[in-house]
């Protein structure tokens, strides 16, 4: 039946959540040619009817920790028991009537494929996958407990309560306020992705708002980002991903089938993902990547215009929105930043740098590239697939790089087997590892265009890999959770494991015996200042050397690719024996200004020649200037009901007009994501954005505004404070809460004027 | 630069075979200001021009084990030397003159990505993948040996030869015929697809015709089929494969990954593939899947069609066509076949059938099916990527069942992982380990639909796993490389390690303990008889059993999916303690030849229940009836260039017209496909098919016939004989042979008349 159902494409089989196809109200039995009773007959024979069932949505979620999602619906989690009461019309007979609930998922629901649970409530029991029991009988209520399958699948699930007659089912009419979510539980040590400790839920599961690491690994800087997984709308739209890829659903219960298709749903390029990605510096047609306070206002467009994808992301945007659509479904997610990360695009262990005849980067040739940074995510979780010393934490990355099994994406892979070289185990841990553990290899063409390997630098790549720590904004080195230190024997028996498990690593004949060493230092300044290169030369030799230095200045994205290239200096240099010389270079400002593009990251490429050996060495350096400051605050005591002021300031440091800026508030639990527009802001010139907020929730909350145009970009502030309580007696019931957001739906306009 | 390029879609960026961007013929050096030199110049400067480049084809060809290829080009394996001979316009100078050879595959040929190749020849000497030598000079001559690196990447490479001067280099002009095909190599013990035994490379790689196993476990017949991987177009056609879905040439040097991609872009569920899939019975808008006699007729009609799908296939049409394309590229590879082979489509081992109420089958309720068989491919190899003991033969499987990481494909997968139940490594294990070791579990309804579970066969599938055995066309029996023997220790163990690494073994509460045993038994038929069914009863226990048995009986394909129910019966019997009672139902032809659908199966599921013990028990048992005979014969003496006739008769011996009915002669080597097509046959009619061959070549030969309709399904046979070397001296030289083959393409056309 399968195979001949099959048409072209991917999933076509794929029974998604979006399409219904429900049971009738009633179902007589079919039995041959014997008279089949009636829907009126059915109900007399049973002499029972549900008058209403009480989903106890609030005491529900509360109890399954799901009270902060902004949905009206019953919210629950894997493996833990929910209570609804069911009234009927007359009191309930537990040994005489047979009462059954069905929870449906998908557009063909088969019990055998577990997207049609039933639990038997009254005389009659069944093997069944979800539990239940009747907990209390009180004449015509009943109330019902009913627990999950610790492996059931995730998703929005319909109820029906059915009577069960000798004539047929009677059962309730589709009731959309009986639709129950399950999410993933790791509160519960049954399911695939409990998590120990409290703090570590709180922060990876419950926490909504945080910062992702950016900058370089000598200069780690961050910007703060709104998870929003709570916010209305957002478990729909997480929903409407897997919906819209026509993932089966019975993938849905399996973590490692969730996550490896989410990695591939979060961008666009194949099956009409999330986000495209967008490295070109040219977003007119959409946002600019670093535009963005989080992930909401994405999410929110992409169900909006049915599941069309957003423009435009870059690797922190994939990873922050793929960390809440994780952390959403229940899923225990963090995302992590690692500095100087290869992008290896041959599959073996090594970044090519390519110099010309003179010493000078060759940007036609350089194919490989090593980003600044790259933000991928990590997920808590038993890998049931793999032995268990590789179960913990695994990488997952939604930012399309490679191909991997042809479609872009990558992982889940074990953070662990990584570290011990095991790149046997799925998914794409040989990318992961040479992300990691790249060498940069150096080479320098002759005349003719033949190229030669003049260095190898085994220690640029992987030098830092961070995530945000527990409770905090500030980073927590994980490097080693991914490597074993350079130079150690663990790390020559991780990289002679990884050659067994197919990895191809280079064996480079002694480069560096010449014992001179070069080395280039940098003082962080802000964009628009002068700045102070220093290479240090050590000569480690018994021999004088006299050196030919070349120093390349260019102006490259994050990602490593180089734009323009702005300077280019020739030094000659003496280093006597055992001495160390530095040689000081000076960019001006106006030697950079003109040439930068976005994330103002400035790449220098030093290549030295040393005379009376005859050899080369060579060096690299990322410099990340600093944007100009942006500056939030709030007036008043924050209080639930009480309004609330906060200003943006924000002044033009530069000599030039800033064109269509874009300014963004957002704070989840607080406000929608607000945009304000600015045609333009003069050299000198200020803006000052102000907004009234009345929260609705107390707790810790944070507020976090965004500056953005094509000149200035990662221009980024956040506020963090307490809301009290109320002060009055009056609890905020959910009516309100509602009108509230409706209402700030409809002041979320765009101002074009200054 | 490589993040910034990337559009939507699959493998974007690839550089693929199809698509060449040249080098200029003569590159001047571009030295800052320097005057440039010219052409002539340069000419003048080496004072040396290439004439001529022989590439020795027919030696090379010979050594390399490549001379069966219909190919006029240079074909060669990894890591063997070849030799060229260069002419020069004056005496060779190795000291002094300054020759390269290059080697060019793709868009976008890039030294670091192994896609550019140098080698010198003259005075400098650089470092390179391939390796070379001067084997001598004689004066103007030039012999080179060049040996491709062992894995370096498989394809047609453009070679160039290039005198470099002061000036600039000076490039012979492109031409096709210096060309050179590389293909994996299993006679070199460096490459991943290395094979030790001669005989098994000779069966593996070379052998260009075999038998493909189809029919019933209890049954097993065969059908020939012609993979002609050394055909004219062939080479080229299974390279477009891999063009056309842009797949990266960085894989092509990696058999995993080459295996990996073929086994999607055989079908064209996704990509555009070779194949589409069709279980409909209605093959009106392309050719019967029951045919074809071989591979060539489909690649030549891809390839002709600017890499259109060919239309239509079953699982040993994908089976059969990826063996010649794997054999083509030099992997050794045979064509498996498993009977009984479990389709799970919920990722458990189990296939549910689902009785109704009354015992009979419930076609809608049973979505899992078991396949009468299923054919997929090993391919013999290292898997450089997996700890070695799971090295050797690997699963690959381009029939279009399941969904594998989001695309249509299947492996590789080690055949012994899947025996040790190590399932978490790549690609697809868990899949192959369902289809092997699934248990069959039989539901039964209630009046209510409500199914519970009444017996469990843990033995019906995977009984049988073969393949063709070396140098002969009988099976061999590969089971116990894929199994433990059922009820084994080692069975246990394996299960249990299956379940470690994430499968869901069922653990089914004991329901045989009844002590009662079923069995259906059938005689081997033709089609068109009449058919006895014996239902064995064994009763084990000290109690009378009263028994209702219920059969059903279905056609059914041979993929399990069944069509119309023709009989259903309802017995009694009584068996004794400790005896065993025979029950015997007669099926007439009459009842079954007005539904039977293609490849003639009919499905017998027999529900019985003992009364004494309300226990119930399940079997089933597929009869696969045989075809009527198609005879083929030869008159002459089979000689090179000699006439020999080939006649083809077929008898309707049944009561009904046969209608469109195609009648395909073939036999690699000796002819290419010949179609005849009859409007109809009537019933008790014959036809007869003369054809006169001339062969060409020496040596076994095969001729496979092959009568298909849509009321008549796997009608074959073959003939094989040894073809005689000619009788006079003229030797038949490459021209003649070209010619014959032009003729035979005239010839080739379609006679509608009968």
């Amino acid at each position: 039946m399968l195979a001949r159902n099959r048409t072209v494409g991917r999933f076509t089989n794929a029974k998604s959540n979006t399409f219904e196809s429900d049971l009738p109200e009633f179902e007589p039995y079919n039995k041959g040619l014997e008279p089949r009773g009636t829907q009126d007959e059915a109900t007399k024979a049973a002499n029972l009817s549900v008058l209403s069932v009480d989903m106890r949505v609030t005491e529900n979620k509360a109890e399954h920790i799901t009270d902060k999602y902004k949905n009206t619906n019953l919210i629950v989690r894997r493996n833990k028991e929910f209570t609804i009461i069911i009234k009927f019309d007359r009191d309930f007979n537990k040994e005489q009537d047979n009462v059954v609930m069905e929870f449906l998922i998908g557009s063909k629901p088969d019990e055998n494929k577990d997207t049609y649970i039933t639990i038997s409530i009254g005389k009659e029991k069944r093997d069944v996958s979800w539990k239940s029991r009747v907990i209390n009988i009180q004449g015509k209520d009943v109330t019902v407990g009913i627990t999950p399958d610790p492996s059931c699948i995730v998703g929005r699930f319909r109820s029906f309560t059915v009577v069960v007659s000798d004539l047929g089912k009677q059962r309730t009419p589709r009731n959309p306020d009986t639709d129950v979510y399950v999410l993933f539980n790791p509160w519960d040590s049954a399911d695939q992705v409990y998590m120990q400790k409290e703090e570590d839920r709180q922060e990876y599961v419950l926490n909504d708002v945080g910062v992702i690491f950016i900058g370089d690994f000598s200069e780690v800087s961050s910007r703060p980002w709104n998870y929003g997984q709570f916010e209305q709308g957002i478990l729909d739209a997480c929903l409407l991903i897997l919906d819209a890829a026509k993932v089966p659903l019975v993938y849905r219960g399996n973590a490692t089938e969730v996550i490896r298709q989410a990695s591939a749903l979060l961008n666009a390029q194949d099956d009409n993902g999330v986000l495209i990605g967008n490295w070109s510096g040219e977003y007119s047609e959409g946002t600019s990547p670093t535009a963005w306070t989080g992930s909401t206002e994405i999410l929110l467009k992409y169900a909006k215009e049915g599941a069309t994808p957003v423009a435009f992301a870059q690797c922190w945007v994939f990873a922050g929105v793929l960390n809440t659509f994780l952390r959403c479904l229940g899923l225990p997610a963090r995302v992590i930043t690692n500095y100087a990360s290869a992008h290896d695009n041959t599959g073996n262990l090594k970044t090519d740098i390519i110099l010309d005849e003179d010493g000078k980067m060759d940007k036609e040739r350089t194919r490989d590239s090593i980003w600044n940074y790259h933000c991928w995510n990590e997920v808590y979780m038993k890998r049931t697939d793999l032995p268990e010393k590789f179960w913990g934490w695994q990488v997952v990355d939604a930012t399309p790089q490679e191909t991997s099994d042809g479609l872009y994406r990558c992982g889940p892979t074990s953070v662990s087997a990584v570290k011990e070289g095991e790149l046997s185990y799925p998914f794409d841990a040989r990318f992961v590892f040479a992300e990691l553990n790249s060498d940069v290899i150096y080479h320098k063409a002759d005349k003719t265009g033949k190229t030669k390997i003049i260095y190898v630098d085994t220690a640029y790549v992987g030098k830092l890999t961070v995530t945000k720590r527990c409770n905090s904004n500030e980073y927590e080195d994980i490097t080693s959770t991914y490597k074993y230190p350079e130079g150690s024997l663990k790390e020559r028996e991780t990289m002679q494991m990884a050659e067994r498990r197919g990895v191809s690593i280079g064996n480079y004949f002694p480069l560096t015996e010449a014992g001179v060493d070069m080395e280039v230092q940098a003082d962080v300044v802000k964009m628009g200042e002068d700045l102070k290169l220093n290479i240090k030369i050590k000569n480690q030799t018994t021999e004088k050397c006299t050196m030919s230095i070349i120093l390349t200045g260019c102006v490259v994205f994050y990602t490593g690719v180089t734009s323009s290239v702005f300077k280019s200096e020739n030094k000659d240099v003496t280093v006597e024996p055992s001495q160390t010389e530095t040689l000081q270079i000076s960019v001006q400002a106006v030697e950079y200004m003109r040439d930068l593009v976005e994330q103002s990251n400035l790449l220098f490429v030093v290549y030295g020649h040393i005379e009376e050996l005859n050899q080369s060495l060579s060096s690299m350096k990322v410099v990340t200037l600093l944007p100009p400051a942006l500056s939030i605050q709030i007036t008043g005591t924050p209080q639930v009901g009480k309004e609330l002021m906060v200003s943006v300031e924000f002044l033009n440091p530069y000599n030039f007009i800033l064109k269509d800026v874009q300014l963004r508030l957002d704070g989840p639990g607080l406000i929608r994501t607000k945009l304000k527009k600015y045609r333009q802001i003069f050299p000198g010139g200020s803006i000052k954005f102000k907004e009234s907020i009345i929260p609705l929730i107390s707790g810790k909350k944070t507020l976090i505004a965004v500056l953005d145009c094509a000149e200035l970009r990662q221009v980024t502030n956040e506020i963090k404070f307490e809301v009290l309580k109320k002060a009055t007696v009056k609890p905020v019931t959910e009516e309100v809460e509602k009108e509230t957001i409706e209402k700030e739906r409809v002041v979320e306009n765009v101002n074009n004027n200054p």
